[in-house]
């Protein structure tokens, strides 16, 4: 699987979760073409598929007073999607610390699996009242339990 | 003001809101024009303006625990939008009762008054949990305080 | 199938499809519920798969020169769908006409069938230049050989 | 206007454009705040701001045939906007290259100045078929003639 290639030296000990979806219309501007802002949500549907894949919900740390806060987004915008394109997002978890990780992001045309976006998310572990709290024991469990698991979700 | 025409026998008795702000590149879809459901926002952004107007803004109503759940969304598209177009947004509190209320816009063109989207939202007054209570009277008081008056929000 | 009950005398002769797909967490407000603007979009995802499952999609019609622009909404909203829920929407052609269609919409709650909004999106066929034209045969025909047929896109 | 000192030596030299708007109630989402994907929405909307404000607005580059095609985002987010907060947008052109250019953008909440949100986009021009083209004499001319000056959009 070549797109986990940038990932560095030992990408299997990473666990990645990819899931599928088509692009919907009002993902298009007048350019033809996917909005750049688009992909940012998409990134974001990732991460939902990737906190069921390790089966804990992303809903459900928020139903536990935990939220992710994005603190950084950075996208790299190779090829455009258009509407109705079928499109793979992989997601990575590329850093996990005591307080936040890092995801990394692939979104390719399943058709022929080109590389259209690439970027990374840093998220920040938050309390209901917007405090930094450290990542609850059992969530940290299942993300390294998911390591090194490759993943469909939606 | 001609675009109040429709209104009913007896318009001055309503209150209405006018709000101006230009087309954002990304409202627009691979048509060359706004996506429909942009407009949708803008009848939303139209009545933000209108609680400012009346000097009890929306962001006030739900800080003391009260939301108007959008029961009801209609908008009929005569022209389309486009980007960079300055648009009015026009508001007009068609009922009030005691437990939701009724508006109606007008969305037109700045440069020549062209009547591009009419529509109108049904709303209740729901509380945090989502049951259905009556309007507080303070909001009630400006809702009606308001009437008569044409305000530019923004 | 009970959601077909709405739909007069005779549903079974109209053409209906439904797709699936989870709630993102963007499509959320701060009232903790989806956006009701979101389901205008979510409509426009339903004849996606619509168009779709008869064998024509969307995206063909768009690069032959065609374009159905939406001439009006119409959402009525019964329960609030929230973030990672599975909704289904149920999309049904109700009016064939020689320039335009109407369709018919309802979004349920996968894990208990509860509907949550229901509503209509009437449209006109445009080609490029936005002018109003015939609907091309070999469309119509796919959407009359999908009559009576029940769909799942996605 | 402190906001520039993050600009290096001497931000004089660089234009730099500021708008101002609300937050509208659909950027919000459940967690109360503005979703982060918005804020890059409201970078294209400060480049917005900045073409017009040059006297070359990006409506009118489009209409000649060149668009400015988003190559990467970077976004860094310190503390939320909430509904209905007044937001400035601040961007500063970076770099000019002949085939390219880089923004840099800085989101304040105007009641206090405090910085919510960081970034920057990197853009090429491109033609009406995607193809990397140099950026046109009068677009240039108009971006250097900005150089050092502080306007405000809107």
């Amino acid at each position: 699987m070549p797109e986990q290639s940038h990932r560095g030296a030992d990408p299997g000990n990473k666990p990645i979760v990819e899931t599928r979806f088509r692009v919907r219309f009002y993902e298009t501007d007048q350019m033809g073409v996917v909005h750049h802002a688009a992909y940012i949500t998409w990134f974001e549907e990732g991460r939902s598929a990737f906190t069921r894949a390790i089966g804990y919900p992303y809903s459900q740390l928020e139903r536990e007073g935990f939220s992710l806060a994005v603190a950084e987004v950075n996208a790299r915008y190779h090829r455009p999607a258009v509407y109705d394109d079928e499109v793979r997002v992989i997601v990575c978890l590329e850093q996990l610390q005591s307080r936040g990780m890092t995801f990394s992001y692939e979104v390719r045309r399943t058709s022929d699996g080109e590389l259209l976006v690439s970027g990374m998310t840093r998220h920040i572990s938050v309390d209901e009242r917007g405090q930094v709290i450290r990542i609850s024991g059992a969530f940290r469990e299942k993300l390294l339990a998911g390591v090194g698991r490759l993943e469909r979700g939606g």
